[in-house]
Formats: structure tokens, C-alpha cells, sequence
């Protein structure tokens, strides 16, 4: 495992020059993400890749390789394999397809490399992947990785790898790993569960999971696992066409889906029905304490806000206390006339520093497990009123900040630079809380 | 409607100099949306404001005013709108809140506004809300938005306008008119429905509601503008905890409102569920045709893709038909082995030719009546794929982009240029498509 999520010297065996190639944009992504190790392109016809002195073999590589990077056309992967043995390399992350994935021809070749890591004790992940991402190591092999964060990432489906790597990385929030398993032949779901687990920099596990070999183990660990570290699954192919989908893709039996489906909800892992959702319960879980009940106050300056917010936490069976006598009296002492002293709780107009005035009000009302703040105007401060709210509480404090000009953009980039989540509507805000609730729930 | 929509002169009443003032953002918006028309400040304090002449009362300005917007304390709205009238400024936005919705004193100002109307003929929106936008004017009170698009927004909720005219703004969608109606007392749904549906600039209407006075009016007339455009509806205040919030904001009865969600249904209009599926409905509606059915051919490179796409169209009763032996063999002829010939179609590692080169060979197929492709890889040319797919069908193309590298970002934003939506997540598109399909079969 370390040599996969951790080398110090990779090779990439089918390195290109031309621009549109995978061969080309791994490397360039490695160069760009800062990898601090040395890189060696493979390629027999060419000498030099930017501006890297290119090998014909990586077996010609003068120095200790840790990892290979495959990149080849599947027919001549396993002579790849082979090589990579010999080398002494550690691991091998199979980029290239044309494996399991296209038929009885890609069957045989996955079968042949099956065979070669028996032999050769070569680890290796993929075939059909996107690769493995540290940014801690600068190093981002698909989507160019480069903020350090606490999301670490298990996936059967590079899309999910993209978009949660991407939209972590455009929020300042970042990844502690991503790892891409493609037709899964080797590294698997369960050893990566335990890596995640015991890496340090991993708060959250987020799992993407089409099928699993051994579903009876892989609940076991993910037990155990929970218990530790929030763990939250997307499973793909819930539903028939789905499931005839994902038969053509990780060819996962649909039969042993169901089973697993029931197990996941006894297993402690939270569920996300999303790509959206994956994203969120991963970003709230990662920064947010669970709270130790349903009772939710909602501090808004737009009704609307409150009512949006209000409609689902009502699906979800949250609860809107009523703020008691002693804060509402307070309140109205230092707060304007034009305030709605209920829950939801609504400023009208409004500064950052009143929001600020009703959470610190109610702290300790024992009624209130969850404060959620929804920011509806440009308010500036609104980062600086929250953390200092954050900083005297155990309760989640899940932000909604609506809105995309400069002073919105401003203080969301501030929140998430000091460990605050912002979600970007109530409904995503409530859900997120929602994943929070049940990591509760499910720990007691 | 005009004096509201499209003004030649502005008066801002309760114009400051303080930067975290309502009345200096209104006016600073007003001018760096390039407002075509005159801007009047006025304070009886000030000389000037941001480089322009301020006036000590509405009445002492020297030229017709067409529009008065008001920020001043709801204690001398009252008066302001007096002056208003014998001004004979022909509408007035009030901004202001502390009206109705803060209780009895609040309510008996609100009366008297009613009054003052009924007196001067002067049109109000308002109070309580975030006022109006018209891009084609340059005209942006609130959110700063100068993108002219096709989406008409009129909200009952500041929150909504914010988040839908960023969103578009930062998108690249632009938005057409928008207004926010706060308290609602003249200028009322029924009458905005109507402009928008006249309003050439406007191809999608975006309503947000949380009650209406006169609900068999606007049902009348919802009816029939959903025959002429698209009408999207966000309620708030489905269930207990959203209407007990909902009555302390508009004060609507949540009486009227079981009666009025049941009658949404009837009327033509697609039922949003959330903010972000407004914003998606409305965007798809605006740009897409309706399909002729509910068979789907996705394509992408991602086989996980596929999969979380089929997973949400099963739920939405949505169909993947198989593609025709003729197609397949056409295809199979000229795309690689490793593609998969099925519908999701997955051609795993490609180009974004071979994107539109598969939607190309389905168009005449009579059981896809809708295209969805899924970009998940940093492909180049996507944009113009699409493009040479949109030219030669009325077939809806919903796609997905995901990612936000560099070159996700600028073919989203190609496409977003070239009037075609692009949605971030599969989910997101599927229900994109879902609300296209509801379309045809309303209007059918």
C-alpha cells in the first residue's frame, strides 16, 4: 500500500507527447501536481518527454522504481507485468482498458494478468482505472489534485473519482487520497477500507461501490471501520436499469447486490443516493461533530431561506424547537423590532454579527443539537461570526451560504479555509446535517 | 409594468454612503449594472453619492422620475410613497421590511401603504423584498446580475432571486427580468405571470410561492401561460414544519396552501422540489425541445456514470432502449473493441468525435426520443461535438459535464455560450430530462 499511495520513484510505461494522449496528461498532471519524487516516462521511440529524459524499458530505468504507471494498448499490458517484476517494482496502477469490461477477448488478457501478479507479487490496481491521487506528495495522476484535505476516496467508477476530486479541489476543501480501482483484479475494496481507516490523514471514507468480491468480509471490516472513521457509500446500479448497467461495467451480479444493499444498512456506513449527495455527507462528516439529537435552529435573514430549509427537515424528521422564554426575552432586548423570534429565525435585514448574537444565545439550550445559519445576503464577516460561534460549541454548526459575488465568494473560501463547510442551498445544508443526525444515530 | 420592468429614471430614497448600507449597494449595483436610464439619490444629508448629485427629497428632483426605490425605515415608507404620488412617479419598489411580517405594528404601517396606493394609483412591489432586475436595461438592484438570459424569476423569497440570478449569472444562463415581491401588497403573481408570458425576452417562467391571495385567478392564468411557456414552481411550505414557517413569513394559511399544491398539479406547471431543481428546470426548459417520449441513449466514457444515470432514470420511469443491430453494427465498424455497444453506451477511453459519431448514428432511431451525453474525461471539442448533434435534431440533447479543470470549464462554458445546458452530475441531468419530459406530456 505504501508504494501505491506513497512512492518516491514512478515510472509510466506508455508516456506520450502528444497532447491528447493519457500518456501524455498523466505524466504533465504529475509534473503539475509537485510530485516530489522522480518520474520515469517509458517510451522506445522517444528520448525525452517534457523535458524528462524518456527510458525505451522500464526495465533499462538506471534507479529503483516503486511504481509503474500502465498506459499501454490491454494486449501488450501483461508483458508490461512481466517487466515490472522482474524491475522489482513494488506496485503497478493500471490505467488502460480493454480488459473484463469489453468481453471474452479483454476476460482472457485480465485472466493472463491475474496470473503474472500471482507469480511475480506485483500489487496492482485497475485495470480500467483513472489512477491514484496523494496530494500530500504532490501527486495527482488524473485530475490534477492539489489541495491536502480529509476526504479519502474508494472508487470502482473514475467519473466519481473526477467529480468529488474536482469539486473538492474548486472548494478549498481537498482530498486526503483517491484511488481509482477500475476492474478491481487486485487491490480491493476491503484492503483500502483498512488503509483509509488507519491513514491519519483520512477523516472520512468515501466509497463508490458497483459490486463487491467478498461482500460477507467487506461488511466485517466496514463494521469495524464505522466505528472508527465515518464511512459513507454511494452504491451504484440500486434500481433494474441500474443494475443492467453496472452487469455491463464491473459486471457485479445484480443477485448478490441486493444482498449487499441489506447488509449496507446494518453495517454502520451512511448511505448517499447521489454523486451530489456523496460529496456533501463527505464534506460535512469530515468537519462537523454529530449532533446528539434531532432539535435543529435555524438563523436565516430570508424567509424563504427558513421555509426551504424547514420543508425537508420535516421529510427527514428533524425537529424546530421553539427558542425558550429566557433567549427570546434577550433577544428582543438587544435585537430590531422587524425580527421573527421563532425557529426558523429570521433577522429580515440583517449583520453577520446578529447571526452570531442568536446562536451564542442559545448554546446552551439543551433542546438544540444543531445550529444552521443560512446566509442569504452579502454579508460581510459572516466567516469570522460563525467561527467564533464554532470555537465555543460541540454542537455542528452545518452553514448555508446562498449566492455567488465577490463578498459570498469571499467568506465561503474564508469558512473553508478555517474548517467550516458551506453548502450552497438549504436543502443540500439540511441534508448534510440529515448524514450528521444519522452518523449519531448509528454510533449510539 | 414598464415603469417597473424597464424605467428611464430611478430615484433611490434612503441613498447612503455607509459601503454595508442597503441603500449603498442598491445604488453602487444600479451603476455597475450599467443602468442606461437617470439615477437619483436621495438623503436630505448628503450632497452626493458615488459620484452622483443626491437630492433632498423625491419631490426636489428636477426630472420625471419613472421608478422610486425605497430603503428607508418602514415608519416613513408611508410618507415617502405620498410624495411618491404627488410626484407622480408611476411605481416605487420598497426594499424596506418591518411590515406585516413583524407583527401587529408592522401590519398597521402595511395598511396604510394599502391606503396611499388605493389614493395615488402609485404601482408597489413590495415590501419587504430585494427588488427588481432587467439586464436589457442594465437594472440590478440586488444580486448584480448583467448576463441577459432566458430564465423570468418572480419569487415571493429574496433568498431565491439571489440564488437563482447568481447561479445563472456565474453559469453563463442569464436570466431575463426578475423580481422579488416581498409582502406582495399591489403589483401580485397574476399580473407578473402575465407579463412574462408576454415578455419577449422571457422563455422559461421560475416561480417561487409560498401563498397566493387569489388562488383560482392565478390557477386560470397559470394554465394558460403553461400552454404558451413553461412555468416551473417552487412551493414553500409542503409539509408542517415548512408552513408553520411559511405563515410567520407571508403569512399565508396553510389552509389555502393544501388547496393550492393540489391545484399546482392540475395547471400545467412542473413542480420543482428544491432550489437547485428550479435553477435545472428551468435551464433545461429554456434551451431544450421536449422529447416525444421517455426513451433515453446516454453515451459516455464512464461506465459509473452510466450507471448512477440509469439508476435515477428508473426512478423517473424513464427508458434505456437497446440500439438498433444496425446501429451497432455501423458502430461496430468504426469505433474501438473496447467500447461497449449497449445503452449506457460506453466507449470508455475516446474522443469527443466518437461522442457525437454514436449520437449521429441514433438520431433517426423513432424509440430515443432524447440524448444524453456524459462527459467524465478533460475532452477538447465537446462543445463543438455537441453542437453538430444539436444542428441536425429536434431531439433533446441533456448533457453532463463533470469535472472543473481547465478544459471542463472552458467547454462548459462554450456550450453554456452556444444555448446548451450543461448539468454537473448525472443526477442532475436525468432530472433535467425528467422535467423536459414532463413538459410534452402536460402539454400533450
Amino acid at each position: 500500500m505504501r508504494a501505491i499511495f506513497e512512492p518516491t520513484s514512478i515510472a509510466i510505461v506508455g508516456a506520450s507527447r502528444d497532447p491528447e494522449k493519457t500518456g501524455y496528461l498523466i505524466l504533465k498532471n504529475l509534473i503539475e501536481s509537485g510530485f516530489a519524487g522522480r518520474l520515469f516516462p517509458i517510451n522506445p521511440k522517444i528520448q525525452e518527454i517534457l523535458g524528462l529524459r524518456a527510458y525505451p524499458s522500464i526495465e533499462t530505468v538506471p534507479e529503483p522504481v516503486d511504481l509503474a504507471v500502465v498506459v499501454v494498448p490491454s494486449p501488450v499490458v501483461a508483458e508490461i507485468l512481466k517487466q515490472c517484476g522482474r524491475k522489482k517494482v513494488k506496485a503497478a496502477v493500471i490505467i488502460s482498458g480493454g480488459f473484463r469490461e469489453v468481453g471474452k477477448e479483454g476476460e482472457d488478457l485480465e485472466k493472463a494478468l491475474i496470473d503474472i501478479i500471482r507469480q511475480t507479487g506485483v500489487r496492482v490496481v485497475g485495470p480500467n482505472c483513472i489512477g491514484v491521487d496523494n496530494p500530500h506528495i504532490g501527486m495527482s495522476m488524473w485530475v490534477g489534485i492539489k489541495k491536502k484535505g480529509p476526504i479519502g476516496l474508494v472508487t470502482q467508477s473514475g467519473l466519481v473519482g473526477t467529480a468529488l476530486g474536482c469539486w473538492a479541489e474548486k472548494e478549498g476543501i481537498g482530498i486526503s487520497k483517491c484511488i481509482s480501482l477500475g476492474n478491481g483484479i487486485d487491490v480491493n475494496e476491503v484492503e483500502l477500507l483498512q488503509y483509509m481507516a488507519d491513514n491519519p490523514d483520512t477523516r472520512t471514507i468515501a466509497l463508490y461501490i458497483e459490486g463487491i468480491g467478498d461482500g460477507r468480509k467487506f461488511m466485517e471490516v466496514a463494521s469495524k471501520v464505522s466505528r472508527k472513521k465515518p464511512v459513507v457509500v454511494l452504491k451504484g446500479g440500486r434500481t433494474q436499469l441500474g443494475k443492467t448497467a453496472a452487469a455491463s461495467h464491473t459486471k457485479s451480479l445484480s443477485g448478490r447486490s441486493e444482498i449487499f444493499e441489506a447488509a449496507l444498512k446494518q453495517s454502520g456506513i451512511i448511505n448517499a443516493d447521489s454523486l451530489d449527495e456523496l460529496y456533501d455527507f463527505s464534506k460535512a462528516l469530515s468537519f462537523l461533530p454529530a449532533p446528539k439529537g434531532r432539535g435543529v435552529l435555524i438563523i436565516t435573514s430570508s424567509g424563504g431561506a427558513g421555509i426551504l430549509a424547514a420543508d425537508l427537515l420535516d421529510k427527514r424528521q428533524l425537529i424546530l424547537p421553539h427558542i425558550t422564554e429566557r433567549a427570546e426575552k434577550r433577544l428582543r432586548g438587544v435585537l430590531p423590532n422587524h425580527c421573527i423570534f421563532r425557529n426558523p429565525f429570521d433577522l429580515t435585514s440583517t449583520t453577520s454579527e446578529m447571526f452570531q448574537l442568536v446562536m451564542e444565545e442559545n448554546l446552551q439550550d439543551e433542546n438544540i443539537h444543531a445550529f444552521m445559519p443560512i446566509f442569504a445576503d452579502p454579508l460581510p464577516r459572516a466567516a469570522e461570526a460563525v467561527k467564533n460561534v464554532v470555537d465555543k460549541t460541540e454542537k455542528p454548526v452545518v452553514v448555508c451560504y446562498v449566492g455567488g459575488a465577490q463578498v459570498e465568494e469571499t467568506e465561503k473560501a474564508k469558512m473553508h479555509s478555517m474548517g467550516i463547510p458551506v453548502f450552497s442551498s438549504p436543502e443540500r445544508a439540511v441534508n448534510a446535517l440529515y448524514a450528521l443526525v444519522r452518523r449519531h444515530e448509528l454510533l449510539r
